[in-house]
């Protein structure tokens, strides 16, 4: 039997989904599981993408432009533009979600054992994406104390060395919710000038600010033309995941050249997708203006209830819709599989996404949870009753076991 | 300015797509273009597609299972059972196209310079895809006199190292619509068995078979479970290229435990497609007869049209919808770039694919090209013209510029 590769054997599984099998189970004995484990939301997609669909009858389906459609690609750039992002049509390639964008840009500009300083917590799937292109990623640690504030320039300089070729963020940042500064974008900015980094920059919830926060893309920072990446996804925007589509967008030609090298071997993005995506461009502000504001009373009810259980610690964020809490636990991994193995709360559990995955190594994530607010709010209040009951219950089990002697 | 990585600059541009630009001008100029460089049909996609499409309001567009949809795995396993592949749900993941599955099987079973042999010519974005995964593609050539025949068997021997981890084959075959018997897979069955190695078989041209020969699946090879990996896709099969929907079919377990941690990092293959292609297989029978039927028509028009140009030699492929001819040119490069910038016909031009972008090297690509029967059969009549006059006109050309000194 031919056996697996190296890399296939280090690529991570995915932390959000490996207590599937456990909610699964859970769902099986008649419990029902809420889902602030994955940042799937409930939001309806826009009706405008929805009419779009029916009315389409495309007699054959055929691949786009490697690049993407050009009409669609050509709206986008104007749509950035009138956010203050002054792109053109040839300064976006269309991707297969952000995902793709991300895995194109680092195979384009990473060498195998080139490092990638990433403040930590992240996306757990950069892990996976590096691993794919052989890049070796670099935490940087912020914490839940600052709420999770980008650490300072110092901690980045502390780990800058020769292999050092690039810096990613995530702005607003999954899973934590944090929203850079422009002072914090400006120190980044120095940094990557100084020491001639790529600065990706994933901004596929850019619309998602809250308290009147504003979003400031790394595409607006002046003299990074060469050095910006932006990483974008329709996924969350108008919430359609499944619809596939991203974008990689840079002023950089070279690097544009060689990710459309990349993009022309797997041929086409989603052509529906790709419609969808058209169409969705024309969703009304008032849409925005209401998804936002469901968002936002979502994040408060769901912070300021996690922050009333005791020993629990939340920062509010001010984008996105994750948040990272702390619980009184040692083990969040074992607390969330106990959650849906042995736990119900009239009838109910929750499913949360144990922060280790977010984190490189094992630490502060120990203790940490990563909750999504995609559910409605009569649910979130469910969840939040549910911890509430599962934590002393919990600490009360796990004492009982320490003294029977069989932890 | 930071640099580009060495995997980029080494990635091949798109031999199919190289010529895009003169095609343009040509174009501009008022030049009709006969496309026959590369293999987007002109079928219409089943209405079932487009009747399910239509209907379809989706309130969220949701991701779906990393794998895919687990209804749609379920009707495409029954749906190869059928067939005589006898596969269950959980030994298929979906994939955004056939690339996805190449690129997720590259990087499962290969190591940076493990070596991969392939029969030669071949579809050239192998050669992308071994890049992006690290994998050396080693070369076994077939040739035009043999019709594209699976070389010897001691043409493989003589190429396996202590490196060598796998083979690849694409069956029927792009670019040559070679279909292989029996005795042949038969006889890679023994190289793979002997020194432990993955066969991959690109099946995704399975149902275009001419003259009532067989297909045979190398899923179907008896004591292969764990080294057969066979990649699907609907592009061709439903005329449905941009839906962007393939499969990883293999009953290796551990291999297909590896390729879900890739699959679950890009999180879902694309919803639309997905209903898309679930739809297409209740494409009725009688979709096969017509669209092989005129394939068929199509294949028997250009190659005895070819073979009747002076110096021209193409075998007939029993499969798929390509070939691959011989020209009587000493740099077919050239010559197709010669056919866009400088050559018109009654207004008509022939864009081609020159077959050096199939080899892994020059030599016998360079006086062939690779041309698919997507086109309707008046068009194709009108490119067979379009040769005929061309051949002649470029051979006095070169012959010219030659005596003047001005090659």
């Amino acid at each position: 039997m031919p056996t697996i590769a190296d890399k296939g054997r280090r690529m991570p599984p995915s932390p959000i989904r490996k207590l599937v099998p456990y909610a699964d189970a859970a769902k099986a004995r008649g419990v029902e599981v809420l889902h602030l484990n994955i940042g799937q939301p409930d939001i309806e997609t826009p009706q405008v993408v929805r009419d779009r669909m029916r009315t389409l009858d495309l007699k054959v389906v055929e691949y786009s432009h490697s690049a993407g459609l050009e009409g669609y690609r050509r709206k986008l750039a104007a749509h950035y533009t009138a956010q203050g992002i002054a792109v053109s049509h040839d300064q976006i390639i269309i991707t297969t979600g952000g995902s793709e964008a991300l895995l194109f840009g680092f195979m384009s500009c990473f060498d195998p054992g080139d490092e990638l300083i990433v403040p930590e917590p992240f996306y757990a799937n950069y892990n996976s994406f590096a691993t794919a292109a052989g890049v070796k990623v670099v935490p940087v640690r912020s914490t839940i104390d600052s709420g999770f504030a980008l650490p300072p320039v110092k901690d980045f300089e502390a780990l800058i060395t020769p292999r050092t070729k690039g810096i990613l963020i995530c702005n607003p940042g999954n899973p934590t919710g944090y929203l850079y500064s422009r002072a914090e974008l400006e120190a980044l900015r120095e940094i990557v000038l100084r020491h001639d980094l790529y600065l990706f920059s994933d901004e596929v919830y850019r619309e998602f600010c809250y308290d009147g926060a504003e979003h400031i893309s790394a595409l607006t920072l002046p003299g990074l033309e060469q050095h910006v990446v932006m990483v974008d996804s329709v996924s969350k925007r108008y919430s359609m995941c499944g619809a596939r589509i991203g974008a990689f967008v840079s002023r950089n030609k070279e690097l544009m050249a060689t990710v459309l090298k990349f993009a022309q071997a797997r041929l086409s993005p989603p052509t529906f997708g790709q419609l969808a995506s058209e169409a969705a461009l024309d969703t009304p502000a008032s849409y925005f203006t209401e998804v936002i504001g469901e968002y936002k009373q979502r994040r408060d009810l769901l912070v300021e209830g996690l922050n009333r259980i005791p020993g629990v610690k939340c920062p509010l964020p001010k984008g996105a819709f994750y948040c990272v809490a702390e619980l009184p636990v040692d083990d969040a991994d074992a607390f969330c599989q106990w959650m849906l193995e042995q736990f119900h709360h009239e009838g109910r559990t929750v499913m949360m996404a144990p922060a280790t995955g977010f984190y490189s190594e094992p630490g502060p994530g120990r203790s940490q949870v990563r909750l999504a607010y995609v559910l409605h709010k009569d649910k979130l209040r469910q969840a939040i009753d549910c911890l509430a009951q599962a934590l002393p219950q919990y600490t009360a089990v796990r004492k009982g076991a320490v003294a029977a002697g069989s932890v």
